[in-house]
């Protein structure tokens, strides 16, 4: 066996995620790693939890990053706030909302599924409906932003909707957070989680993750113990907690965390409002350009993530063929169809790092080159 | 607010872990981050398994990293392998078999336990009494080198007696990989996992994982479904099998598998026969050492591991108060008791990077000068 080190090329990353990451992000990363229960990483932890409370907007002091990637943030979610024999709605309007499902049932919980048209965002109505039918339901899930769509939905009024019927919502905010406007309190969301390697534009392996204290409570008032030891979240809170000793749950992934701390002082520099901005102005450029080539997106205009963009791809045109030229001559790589978008379109992604002009014109000049 | 880049010190990590991360692991780490399904990653991937198979010497085609830290490595092995109601023997000689049980039970199996004194390896006697009193018992679960007392336990033996009793072994080796000679495949056993930041000395944040065939087979004949959709390994298996195309379970932790695959090539590179030794090595000085200075061990000589020297603190010093001030003048980490050895043991790690001659200096010649 001969094997080296692995150096990667510099590839243009304008998938579904991971996203181009800030090149301070990567010398972060890089940082010598320090003991997870040395003062001065707690101290990084404290001002961690700071940094994604602004990115969350939100002023819950359970705000950490899950020591794993989105779907563990999302499960970490479901296997604390769902009991087995809850009623849980969950919307499903694309790969996520099935996952969301898929996790309900895997809690011993019963899945009540409203169905969306993928490319389209979640109903209110049909929420409201099946609340209205089903009184005891007490947790509604859905996507805020479908990452195998690019759909956005309305999280403020699904929210609303949801605590008129006294339930609590469990969000799936992995491609939206520090891409369009996510405000946690004010919309008063309660489990939120999100991922690293989106729009914040820090390496994948972390979510975010932040609970009211609704969702504290009902965790509290638990009569079965959650049925993972690893996201068991009040355990985990015995280590992020800022007061008094820190207890030991597992080692924390410390570089990792170095790099979202980067990335989230990046966000927070910057503005969370001038990041949405920047997010739309790539998306408006790319748009037009897009649209020059004919292609044709999949999500009408009104719920479009700026971040996000599924596109048809043109009839008559080789999917897998002109990804690979893409990545191979231009060193570019645009995400593929999932589920029933497999084959059908493609995603390209302006996110975090990623929402820049110089991205925008190097993938509308090689997709205009590779499409003729 | 004003947070800005966080700055570590260097420090010499000579704890239970995070232990010394080789420099060329943080430079690998920091590369340019590529798709998750980008065929040069792919590639990588492959090289991993591989280079894991060596580290595990094992030819079971189902090695992986997983993509959390080494509690997450323990409850893949646990929720794919437990059906709720399975009987599985836990042998108890520290914090971590503990945990083990805590993870049978979250399953809905049946935990027989087996009690060990802590700082003594589990008794194959004892075990084989209980598999003798337990005819139900289908899985034996022992942890091959307790973190939390520095005793290593006969992994071979009990894998040999769980065999007689037609039993599979789930074996915690998060610090012994590396550390000490571990055989998977010539011990026969059967879910074993890892972490990364121990004596591979990579970053934290990966668990590496081993299923052998009879593993496998028990997991696809499971009558209930993974309730971890996150470790359902049938699942992940999807991503990671060499076979035709990668199917999308979670987005991999691109950097940090970077940063495990440059550990795996030092480590293939330096030989595993000559890391054992090393570490061997480093504890020898380390022992002399602490001898003069009257220190006395935990365990017994027979079952003490190189890379985990669990010690008594002397009577009338003060725990915190020396650690500290190897941290503050020193720069130095060494690890705090645990569990039942909490205040009432120093735990000095040498694994990985750290098991070199100038680490034990400088650990001898601080503690000489603080506890004077």
């Amino acid at each position: 066996m001969t094997i080296t080190s692995f150096i990667p090329p510099h590839r243009t990353l304008m998938g579904p995620g991971p996203s181009d990451i800030y090149p301070q992000v990567l010398q972060a990363l890089s940082r010598p790693t320090i003991g997870h229960l040395d003062p001065l990483f707690i101290g990084m932890m404290d001002e961690l939890k700071q940094l994604l409370q602004y990115a969350f907007q939100t002023k819950n002091p359970f705000t950490i990053a899950v020591s794993a990637p989105g779907s563990a943030g999302m499960e970490a979610c479901f296997v604390n706030l769902v009991e087995p024999g809850d009623k849980v709605l969950v919307c499903r309007n694309g790969v996520f909302g099935e996952r969301m499902r898929e996790n309900v049932e895997r809690c011993g919980g019963i899945a009540v599924v409203v169905d969306n048209e993928w490319g389209t965002p979640v109903s209110p109505d049909l929420v409201e409906q099946a609340l209205q039918d089903n009184p005891d339901i007490n947790i509604v899930a859905f996507v805020h932003a479908e990452t195998s769509t690019g759909a956005l939905s309305d999280a403020k009024t699904l929210a609303e909707i949801a605590r008129k019927y006294d339930c609590l919502t469990i969000v799936d905010a992995v491609t939206s957070l520090g891409g369009v406007p996510l405000l946690v309190d004010e919309w008063q969301l309660d489990a939120v989680y999100s991922g690293s390697q989106k729009c914040l534009s820090c390496t994948p392996g972390l979510s975010p993750l932040t609970f009211s204290q609704k969702a504290i409570d009902k965790i509290q008032q638990r009569k079965t113990k959650v049925q993972s030891w690893f996201l068991d979240q009040s355990l985990v809170l015995g280590y992020w907690s800022g007061e008094g000793k820190r207890s030991y749950h597992h080692t924390a992934p410390v570089n990792s965390l170095y790099a979202l701390h980067e990335a989230l002082v990046l966000l927070h520099n910057e503005g969370l409002e001038n990041a949405w901005q920047r997010h739309r102005n790539a998306h408006e450029e790319l748009k037009a350009g897009l649209e020059k080539l004919g292609i044709q997106f999949v999500v009408e205009e009104a719920s479009r993530l700026p971040q996000l963009n599924a596109v048809y791809i043109p009839d008559g045109v080789d999917d897998a063929e002109v990804r690979n030229e893409l990545l191979q001559r231009y060193n570019l790589e645009i995400g593929a169809g999932l589920g029933a978008l497999a084959g059908k379109a493609w995603r390209i992604g302006l996110m975090g790092y990623g929402a820049r002009s110089e991205n925008v014109a190097l993938c509308l000049k090689a997709l205009e080159t590779t499409l003729k």
